[in-house]
């Protein structure tokens, strides 16, 4: 065996699907990996926005990482660490943490994900919160239940609490808006004395013409059907230029004059923005970054002058090469995070035996998107039968099993199946829980972090 | 039907055991219900330990005040508010909320409960956090699983960040000192590669001679014995004096040096204070307050020369009048709670058919006090066999079925049930997320509220 001093030593940043996939990937080369991660857990992002809706309570969608990966560690080959990275430095193969310390790599994977973007309007930030972890999903599901509260409190106000609106319609907006209407129509219903709370309106708003616009514009029409059956007003074409505590303000293609929506209670679900790991990148190796804060990577997911560092998953601007045709950009989705972890552990360890390097090749098995119960699209790729599009029922119970089957340990895939089957029936939300941020952590804990 | 203008009016303040059983108590009787409650949730407290220890999800043990109630709401005789009482005015029959709003009654319960209380020494809060609301459980979540954390960063620190302290040896200290342990050695074990979690201290810190003092005292023995089983140290006659970052100091019985413990951990299972609203009270009709602020009320919880003002639960200085022999003090716990509510019911309806006022009786079922994993202690009144004593396996086994079966609602029921076998089976605590605090809510919401 050789000396522990001598195994080439990798960091891995960020432990969402990407980063975990890579350490997982690694688990019998001969390395020693040090992962590093903001938070205890890994979450499973896809079904945050249940967090978000009281659907799901935090634990069933999060896995604490030490646990995931307790053999690796027991194994003597993986340090996990919870820290915020806070630079990189390249020429001397360091990463700094937040408390200064620095951790030597000869290999560095990073994969530090996105967070939510307000295209440089910032103040926009405390109005609109965004989903990206779970203090935002508490946030959320704080202000949308308290919305309802204030309503039933405020017969003035009554109609600006009762009005809630999601900016972007994508994935997670068209989940949040349709899962919204859900509670306004059949949670709360009976539950309130001095409001219907079926009178509350729920207003997508989305600046292309179609919500889905990464899905066919069929499934697109279809998602649009199914949201307003759903009690949901979708307004696309729609462009948002202000937002402030009152509501949001946007342009309307073709018209002349602003449309204001007043609505007290704003989800943003629009843009994405890159870590800052990104620029950090580009100031140590001199990496170009796209608009939206990317590393631009090569072919290989490496950084051009530096093939000791990868970078993966929505951190990265990257292309899948496919063996015919031209590369084509890949999707910021979690299959693409996990392909490129695994690939950047293969390409690792082909670089450890002296071997060249290979090109990514993203495979897209489809694309899902749920609208609320009984509501969602499908694009799915099989790999003989070619493509086959769902919508509806069928879509939602393909979606649901496929989301079950890729959440991490056995005990929260039963735990969301009974709560789903509960809700189903009941049309309850469990979670329904308004906890007030706890004090901040006291400078007796800070002083050892 | 009487007209809704003249159905006597009762305002019920919090939603606890005492004010939740006041409500449903109600339910028949014709008058007008307005519950007030700071948070949405009715919490069940007895299980609060479990998630500030990472066993079960918040939402386990809360269930949706709204929810529970809904069918006197829907019958038109209840309206909830998430409100706090800021202010009572017995001359007027007024609650004032923190709004402004004053909500008019004829007749008040208030059932505002208490908190955890520094003995006049409220500069300890932020070192030792103590466990009454789910922000709490939080909190000491985030302190306990980011302490192992530390330990595992910070080699110079490690003995500190892996020494724990509790301090109150009542059930609450008991419960946290305990489950602390089975997560230092069971659940954590082999999940760290620099330190060992077997190695944690946990000291549970008494100032009386024996644990669970309201017990009798050879049950408090198998007590502190099954705490040692599970490794915790337990120190009684240890009278607490100072607390900081860096951990505590106490005198010990007989001793004339202090003892000073280094822990950067310590919980806070102490001390106990009414809400505020028990000063409220004494300032607007002169009742007398005892030490620790509790409203010292007439036998039928009325206070004196204000029978439409009841006071029951946790902020009640209550006595029990049997049918023969003397008063005794009613004790602070969920039984004496409820059933204060029913009775403080049942004289409002006394009282509106022009009949007296009945005094309390509090009818004691025994006691219980769970340790750990299968460890805890039990004192059952059996009607016609007398008194039960139980302790280790049976008395676990026993407490944990009466635990599930006084959660409210089925699902939770269901839900705990399967956490608890889980754990039980397995070790793990599936809870173990650390969120950071969520920024403080926006002036967006806080301007409507």
């Amino acid at each position: 065996m050789p000396d522990i001093a001598h195994r080439p030593r990798v960091v891995i940043v960020g432990c969402g699907f990407g980063g975990l996939e890579a350490t997982r990937a690694l688990a019998r080369a001969d390395v020693d990996i040090t992962l590093i991660d903001r938070t205890n857990h890994h979450l499973f992002q896809p079904l945050l926005y249940q967090v978000a809706t009281a659907g799901l309570a935090a634990p069933a969608i999060s896995a604490p990482i030490r646990h995931i990966l307790r053999r690796q560690i027991a194994a003597g080959r993986l340090t996990v660490l919870l820290a915020e990275v806070q630079d990189i430095d390249a020429a001397r193969r360091q990463v700094r943490l937040d408390d200064g310390t620095r951790v030597p790599y000869d290999h560095l994977i990073v994969a530090a994900g996105a967070t939510h973007g307000y295209f440089g309007h910032d103040e926009w930030a405390r109005h609109a919160p965004g989903l990206k972890t779970l203090a935002d999903a508490f946030e959320l599901r704080n202000r949308v239940l308290k919305a309802f509260e204030h309503a039933e409190r405020h017969p003035g106000q009554r109609e600006e609490w009762l009005t809630f609106a999601v900016i972007g319609g994508g994935p997670t907006g068209v989940e949040m808006a349709g899962t919204m209407a859900e509670i306004a129509h059949h949670t709360l219903h009976d539950e309130f004395r001095h409001i219907d709370s079926r009178q509350a309106r729920v207003v997508l708003i989305e600046g292309a013409d179609r919500v889905l616009g990464a899905l066919p514009p069929d499934l697109s029409r279809r998602a649009q059907a199914q949201l307003e059956r759903l009690g949901v007003e979708v307004r696309t074409g729609c462009r948002v230029t202000h937002v402030d505590a009152q509501g949001v303000t946007a342009q309307v293609q073709g018209q002349e004059a602003p449309w204001r929506l007043h609505a007290r209670t704003v989800v943003w679900a629009a843009g994405v923005a890159a870590s800052p790991l990104g620029r950090a990148l580009h100031a140590t190796t001199g990496v170009a970054l796209d608009r939206a804060g990317r590393v631009v990577v090569e072919p290989d997911l490496g950084i051009a002058g530096h093939p000791e560092i990868q970078v993966i998953g929505d951190l990265a601007a990257a292309k899948s090469h496919p063996r015919d045709g031209e590369p084509t950009p890949v999707p910021g989705v979690s299959p693409a995070a996990k392909q490129m972890g695994r690939h950047a552990a293969a390409n690792l360890q082909r670089r450890l035996r002296g071997e060249p390097a290979q090109p990514f090749r993203y495979v897209d098995y489809g694309s899902l998107a749920t609208i609320g119960r009984k509501a969602a699209v499908a694009q799915v790729e099989l790999p003989l039968l070619g493509e086959l599009r769902l919508s509806g029922y069928p879509a939602w119970v393909f979606w649901l099993f496929v989301h079950i089957y890729f959440l991490i340990g056995f005990r929260n895939r039963l735990m969301v199946l009974v709560d789903w089957a509960w809700a189903y029936w009941t049309f309850q939300r469990h979670a329904r829980v308004v906890v007030e941020a706890p004090p901040a952590a006291s400078p007796s804990q800070e002083d050892g972090s």
